[in-house]
């Protein structure tokens, strides 16, 4: 198993990801994203010579997902160091990119930090970059590398709970190699099981109202060469009824300290569907995502997200990237003034959780206990894993 | 109550309903339809002089749902003979314009029987499409009678099984007047808490993959004024989860003998949620749904409907009708050659279900004996309701 989840390099060691990319080519170092505007029908690279470019990228969502984005962030400091911008004004400004997303802002810490203390001990401004670039991939690495413990402890998981064969496993939305540095959360699991053989078929969600199921989680499973079906969130139940589901895998946006799991709309019924047919229901996040200050799933305030994104439906993006990327037209598909309710993700209680997977090993059953000492190992040490 | 679902009329006393009616302008007799294929962007009636032009549209769903391809059969077969077209041929083309829709074939042959019987009997042409005309609209008003009566039984199954005060009810698909002769079933029995003044919100599952509820529902909701909200189908299980639901309301497509209930993709789903949460779960359908025949859910084939409904997303329709309606781009949601797992319908066992509302009263708890006898009522009549 550890082989399949070594880190993914470039020529000359450095971490790579399908989402994202330095490189330096003889014009200057550059941060190369995949544009996600525009999966599944296209696979076109961003290619950002500067911060403005990869802060409007950031804002319209051309590169996104939590732990993805502190990578970005960090690279992006490091690109202002190494060209020679204003590193202060630069952190500043992909900070403040998406003000909700705060893996952005520790990305960007982290590099700024180690700019900072580099210049601080005397060093010039060219050695103050690398030292910002060093961060930048140190965050990547880590990242990279939780998602392949995760993967790890969560395919030992899966060996334990399902008799042996291969699975069927179901997972919600997109947790892949598009939202990390690495191969993702409950994808990179999913990815681990189809690697060592054990695959049957990953059933992809298409998780309305946006789609991350569809688009990317299918575009990934296509790319990795996985047996893979998309479906309405609604057919799910069909499948669990006729026992096509082993498994459901999905990630988190955030845990409470007690067990509870914020994740994407749709997620909790999954988690109802899955007790009734006695399925187990696990649920793959690094420590990063486990919040002691929010004690249960009361302290978790669920963003409600505008409606158009329930009533129309956006039209094909143009042929060539615009400024903002916006879709050329929408289809609405309520009657006008349609009022919509639209959460952004739901909380299912720790009680329907067969079990979490994070870096650092599984709680199962999911109890506070359980769960602050597994994550505790990380907080009290360096930053590091700690196996 | 009784009052409140008085079957709507037209100046002369026929049944009229939002989706079809049958005019009798100056230049010879039409059928109007509202063009359902534009909804809800656009109330775009269309008018059949001719029993092709009404073949068109329901072939193209410009008119659909089962009940009421049954009165638009009826009323072609009238067109036919009152405009002196070859009545046997203009019934063959409307019963195979769809060969699965059993009700079109049936309300077909109510009318050419009641055509040759009235030849038979020694009438001429005219007293026999006026004849056939009579029992197109003893297959509307029946089946608006019956619509009224489902209503009638519904409301007073919730005033009975919820704490008084409005109810917040959630419901999944089409269920109302542009599928039924009368006001439709499950959202029937919404529109006369509506009038009533008990219903605090209907909410409308948009009813993946072709938007039913986020189309159709929503837009009967909004023309009679119901307070309602749109969801995505993976939102319900947050309605649940915060006591937001005091009952589901569905239709059925078939009903087992052992009250297996065969529904919309996505029931099931709620079924479970409602089990969970401790919220009835009702079925409302005429008892023509009730198969004798068929014994349990092993017996209903689940159609499998193409992957494209799910991976594609139709383009807005063209400004004027063209033929066959055919929405003008569709713009891929998923990558190319994605598989699709695209069932119609599931089923939903007995045991799920709080109850089943028909024409002839409620069976509750939901048993073979209890559906029987309340459907054989109506078997063993002359067709007409017994109570």
């Amino acid at each position: 198993m550890a082989d399949q989840h070594a880190l993914r390099t470039d020529a000359t060691g450095y971490p790579v990801s399908a989402a994202l990319r330095w490189e330096e080519p003889p014009e200057g170092p550059v941060i190369v994203l995949l544009d996600q505007r525009r999966l599944p029908a296209e696979e076109a690279e961003l290619v950002c010579t500067d911060v403005p470019a990869l802060v409007e990228a950031i804002r319209t969502l051309a590169v996104r997902g939590a732990p993805l984005l502190g990578v970005a962030g960090a690279y992006g400091v490091a690109l202002a160091a190494v060209r020679g911008f204003d590193v202060e004004e630069s952190a500043a400004m992909l900070a403040h990119a998406r003000p909700t997303a705060v893996n952005l802002a520790l990305g960007v810490d982290r590099a700024v930090e180690a700019y900072r203390a580099a210049l601080k001990a005397g060093a010039g401004a060219r050695r103050a970059g690398e030292a910002a670039l060093a961060a930048a991939r140190a965050v990547h690495r880590e990242d990279a590398r939780a998602s392949s413990l995760m993967a790890r402890h969560g395919f030992d998981l899966l060996d334990e709970l399902l008799p042996g064969g291969a699975h069927q496993i179901l997972t919600h939305c997109n947790t892949g190699s598009l939202v990390s540095g690495g191969e993702g959360t409950a994808f990179g699991v999913a990815r681990a099981v189809h690697e060592a053989g054990r695959l049957r078929r990953l059933w992809v969600d298409e998780t309305r109202p946006l789609l991350q199921g569809a688009r990317l989680t299918a575009y990934e499973a296509a790319r990795a060469g996985m047996a893979y079906t998309v479906l309405t969130d609604n057919a799910a139940g069909s499948l669990f009824a006729s026992g096509e589901v082993d498994a459901v895998l999905i990630g988190a946006d955030r845990i409470a300290a007690d067990g509870a799991v914020a994740n994407k709309v749709g997620s909790y019924p999954l988690a109802v569907l899955a007790r009734y047919h006695h399925v187990p229901f696990v649920v793959v996040a690094p420590c990063t995502t486990v919040d002691p200050g929010t004690e249960d799933a009361t302290g978790i305030e669920v963003e409600q997200r505008p409606g158009h994104e329930v009533t129309e439906f956006p039209g094909p993006l143009p042929a060539a990237p615009e400024a903002g990327g916006a879709p050329v037209a929408s289809v609405a598909v309520a009657p006008p003034g349609a009022q919509a309710y639209n959460p952004a993700f739901d909380i299912t209680p720790p009680e329907l959780v067969t079990a979490i997977v994070t870096e650092n090993g599984v709680v199962s059953p999911v109890t506070k206990g359980g769960l602050a000492e597994l994550c505790d190992r990380s907080r009290s040490g360096n930053g590091m894993m700690s196996i």
